[in-house]
């Protein structure tokens, strides 16, 4: 998505450790124009999968996700993190190992709102190695929903995490897929 | 807003203790279509104060703020809560006591998006004790940015966060305000 790498160019900043900020504009501060485009291109990449709901996990997958069930007409959940569940009753749950934090948190998402009955379009604002969207598809599966596929605003495409989950079949999307950090540059994958 | 009202006799659960839950359309599945009228309405309601930002507060507080951005046309700053901080470095940070979790958090936002030439609308989901919007405000006055006004989805009326806000003089307005919660029986506070 054109419109998404330019702003990554213009506003992101890589720090060490193949770090690449945006607070400006998807995790902290939130350009709700671009995340208007940013829904409207999911929307149109999984269009006609009969989706019914859209998974995300909070904080910085809501904005996205809610202009994606905006434009598909269907509602958003976001799963909860924290590091240790008070209330499991009625909630499914995934353990979530962070390697940026060095800690493991536990992701949930009510019973009421995920069912058998659900196609379940997954959107996360990065991926790396993908251990978020492995809970979120986790509780998927819990659900006995079906899957529709995976949406990444921007994926680091040199981390395993997209590998992975194409692996298992998945249709997966990333809007900005990134090839390298190396030297404070950002570079792009080229689009297939 | 007759809408959210509607929404909230419908689908709203009272627990004991004065809870609201509203999770089926706003705190965990959310009503992107819902959302989308919201933001319409305080973009409406905060309309010609030259707002140039919105700050709320992570996770429920980001899906009605970027619905208002969008429609103002200026981008929404989410602040972070956690329990400590590990980098204090260039954020304005508060303290929020939360009375039903009963413990302090600190919420935090970076220098860099909140300034002195903004004005800024606060919007979030929930005010009751008003705690958490006491802790943007002082986020506002350590920027020295101007204030516009307060946007509440819901305002629990029959608490204290609400009068106290206005006493301040500020330009507050809530979407729904709930007169009472007593015996499971949502009431709403007439409209001015």
């Amino acid at each position: 998505m054109e419109l998404l790498k330019q702003k990554i160019l213009r506003e992101g900043k890589v720090l060490p450790g193949n770090v690449l900020k945006v607070d400006s504009f998807l995790n902290h501060q939130i350009d709700p124009e671009l995340m208007q485009c940013i829904g409207e291109e999911f929307a149109g990449r999984f269009a006609d999968l009969g989706v019914t709901k859209i998974l995300t996990l909070e904080s910085s997958g809501i904005a996205p996700s809610i202009m994606t069930g905006l434009k598909l007409g269907v509602p958003v959940v976001f799963s909860r993190k924290r590091k240790s569940l008070t209330l499991i009753d009625h909630l499914y749950s995934a353990k979530v190992y962070s390697y940026t934090k060095n800690e493991t948190s536990e992701i949930s998402a009510s019973k009421d709102y995920i069912t058998r009955d659900d196609v379940v379009l997954i959107i996360d604002d990065f991926l790396a190695n993908g251990q978020a969207v492995q809970g979120l598809l986790n509780i998927v599966e819990q659900a006995g929903a079906s899957l529709a596929g995976v949406g990444i605003v921007i994926e680091k495409g040199f981390q395993d995490g997209g590998r992975l989950i194409r692996e298992r079949g998945i249709h997966m999307e990333s809007l900005a897929a990134i090839a390298s950090l190396t030297d404070g540059k950002v570079t792009f994958k080229e689009e297939q």
